[in-house]
């Protein structure tokens, strides 16, 4: 695992019972690692799936939050019972939970005389949070501390993530090759394993095999944020392969 | 949330670099919280996902050993230098990680004179270990203390989960009900939480928007292993939405 910028790391927590039971599956974790890599070379170490309970969310947000740059929660800023992040983590920063003024005016204006008391409930955040704007269906995330605050339905964090760039740091961006081939893991594991004690920690080898329309296959994954030691990492391996007759394929 | 059967809990560790860097999407938490409830009772309350890193898995098996009633762990069980959870947890639980007769047996006669030194890693594993079977590829998980390993890929995962549930002691089954309605969450907030309230701890209630072919509407999920209350709930929400004149659609 590369762990250079260790001030550019960052975990998510997922908060929600719909997960935990099954019934939803997740869609956020893949896109928000793939996007905070390609845009701000943020790297995610760590996820947890935690039910809607509070002392749960407190828990997990007083533990992430010191541990990572930067936590981003997902799911819980609805106008239901259930849905009590805000809230819990008002108590985790021991913050006012109270109404944010800009909140309330963005709610007031886009649900005109239907804007009631549930809906009211989505400008409730620890006091002193910054907005993260919501285009799809105005209720805004949330930014307190090094916590970011983002809604589950995927369709709606997607069309908010660009908002939350002006809060990040950037890391290095991280850069990855995959080399895909019809092998087993095995034949080609001590050699892997010798590649990998010479880069050490600055290049992370990782081997995924794949069954796909009858055939097996290893893709190996090299991921670093030292584009040199990667290309020369990439020659070793494709070297590796070449001299074991190993076909390469294209697509996983 | 309903927390009746404190000791048929579960936690799931994944632990692979691939789903934190968002290459592979995660299939497993979903079917394994289904198959958990359905067939045993038990109920998954945390989930988290953790790179290929030794002092990072030894910390949260020892953790998660302790909070729930069992611990099953997926990646990281293959013959690559990357796959190094049964390493791992044998020094969680301070126990030797030797080869496991049996399952160099199994492996054995599986490889024939192909049974190279990476595939015989795949047998090493802590020492007092049970096996978990595997008609797919062979190579088996194991279970030591409350802490169950299998491996990564789905389809493999899939073939292997009938032969935990001898280890596992069942719960109260959880029942649970959907009701799908064209609505928005702020119509029917009030009177879900105001439910809620009515069925404390007993009946959980979940409110979930959903966007379909055009149309917004909202689940509501009902969850309880006690089916009486549930029954009672269900018919509670179902006279609330009528009264509103709402209507009820079928599926989300």
């Amino acid at each position: 695992m590369v762990r250079k910028n260790k001030k550019k790391t960052c975990a998510i927590l997922i908060i929600g019972n719909e997960i935990l039971s099954g019934r939803t599956k997740d869609q956020n974790v893949s896109f928000l690692a793939l996007w905070l890599n390609s845009n701000l070379g943020i790297k995610i170490e760590e996820v947890r799936i935690i039910p809607d309970i509070e002392k749960e969310i407190i828990k997990n947000i007083k533990e992430l939050c010191k541990n990572f740059s930067y936590v981003l929660t997902t799911g819980g800023i609805g106008p239901t019972h259930d849905d009590i992040t805000a809230k819990s983590i008002s108590k985790a920063f021991k913050k006012k939970y109270s109404y944010n003024n800009e909140a309330l005016n963005i709610l007031k204006k886009y649900y005109g005389n239907q804007f009631n008391d549930p809906r009211k409930k989505m400008a409730k955040m620890p006091e002193g949070s910054k907005l993260i704007y919501n285009p799809s269906s105005a209720a805004p995330g949330f930014i307190i501390k090094n916590v970011i605050c983002l809604p589950g339905v995927p369709l709606i964090l997607k069309s908010m993530v660009h908002n939350i760039k002006k809060y990040l740091k950037p890391g290095a961006k991280i850069y990855s090759y995959s080399i895909n081939c019809q092998t087993v893991e095995s034949k080609i594991a001590f050699e892997l394993g010798r590649t990998q004690n010479k880069y050490k920690k600055f290049v992370e080898i990782g081997s995924y095999p794949f069954f796909r329309l009858g055939k097996i296959g290893v893709s190996i994954v090299i991921r670093s944020s030292k584009k040199r030691l990667l290309q020369s990492c990439h020659k070793d391996i494709i070297r590796i392969i070449k001299n074991k007759k190993i076909k390469i394929v294209k697509g996983t």
